[in-house]
């Protein structure tokens, strides 16, 4: 299995986080954004979309991190990161959504914003907005629970994690979120949780 | 089951594709937005987020357009309409989520920006250059393919029609997607394929 990835990508980081956790051997292809290879001709016939992640498993090429994580988690994970369970797998969905959206177009777009000047989702003031709907659904859940769904680790938290814990590059301190500052450390505490890349 | 909904909403609509498709009986609640009772305190408890569809099932409460398409399929679709082997699964996922992004924050806000003036994820040029990402993804998968994946009807068709059909309202006319508009021909032609609300 190859996974398609750059090492400042939070998307990416989410599958580094998951196939840490479950312990699978794979092939790191590290994509250089630098130079722009992720929007080449090359890279394209694999991600159409000129995005990391990607995964390329036999005749299965996925281009969506959400997409990624679930092979993933039911590949190699059995029922443990994602229920085959109606109700069990939607719960962990409504997270995974999350993570698709308010979460990639307001903390992680206003994080880019910041740094790098793309403002491709709204004013820097509007994505944080958009991010703000995210942290405080998850922090309401919070409140009452450890995880996010089912009472235990699933790739709800998993495909949350980077982008939370990076909104405050994106002008957004997380000090008023407790809970999550609570959760972020749960995280980081499970067995095997790797580290971001090193750059 | 109930399934709150608001006539207007394409993320609604995708809901009421699938249960017609399938045949599933439920009981529709209809949410007005006119008088704000997406934000009302009382529609919060159901869905923290403060938007539709939201899906109430027993203990199961789904806030997220995705996790209810999920849900639905799952228990009411066996197989069909999204299959629980990984593979298979992720790459119907590939496209419910780029529902959830692109289409979303794209062709959908586009179409708030000019037909309401809500302009929360970038300018209306923002909104329309991230939807025809979406939308060249999909033509490009469609030259050789009748259906986003599997090669059948999924939730991954499900998901992405009904912000396709109107992204002409954001200004995004579909003459140059050919496909697209033979693919979303060939959904409407699905037996028991309902409308959308009259309004």
């Amino acid at each position: 299995m190859k996974v398609y990835v750059w090492k400042h990508s939070g998307n990416s980081y989410k599958l580094r986080v998951l196939l840490a956790l479950i312990g699978v051997d794979y092939e790191e292809v590290m994509i250089n954004f630098r130079t722009h290879e992720h929007k080449s001709a090359e890279y394209r016939k694999i991600n159409p979309r000129g995005q990391v992640p990607a995964i390329v498993d036999g005749d299965t090429v996925l281009w969506d991190s959400a997409a990624c994580l679930v092979y993933i988690a039911r590949k190699f994970g059995g029922d443990q990161w994602l229920p085959s369970a109606p109700a069990a797998m939607a719960e962990v969905m409504n997270w995974v959504a999350l993570a698709g959206g308010e979460m990639q177009f307001g903390l992680q777009y206003a994080r880019r914003g910041l740094t790098r000047g793309i403002c491709s989702a709204g004013t820097v003031e509007q994505m944080q907005a958009n991010g703000r709907i995210a942290l405080d659904l998850l922090e309401a859940r919070l409140q009452a629970h450890d995880w996010l769904a089912l009472g235990r680790p699933t790739i709800a938290d998993i495909a949350c994690f980077p982008y939370v814990e990076t909104a405050p590059q994106g002008g957004i301190p997380l000090e008023p979120y407790p809970r999550i500052g609570l959760w972020l450390k749960r995280c980081k505490a499970l067995p095997n949780w790797p580290e971001r890349w090193q750059v």
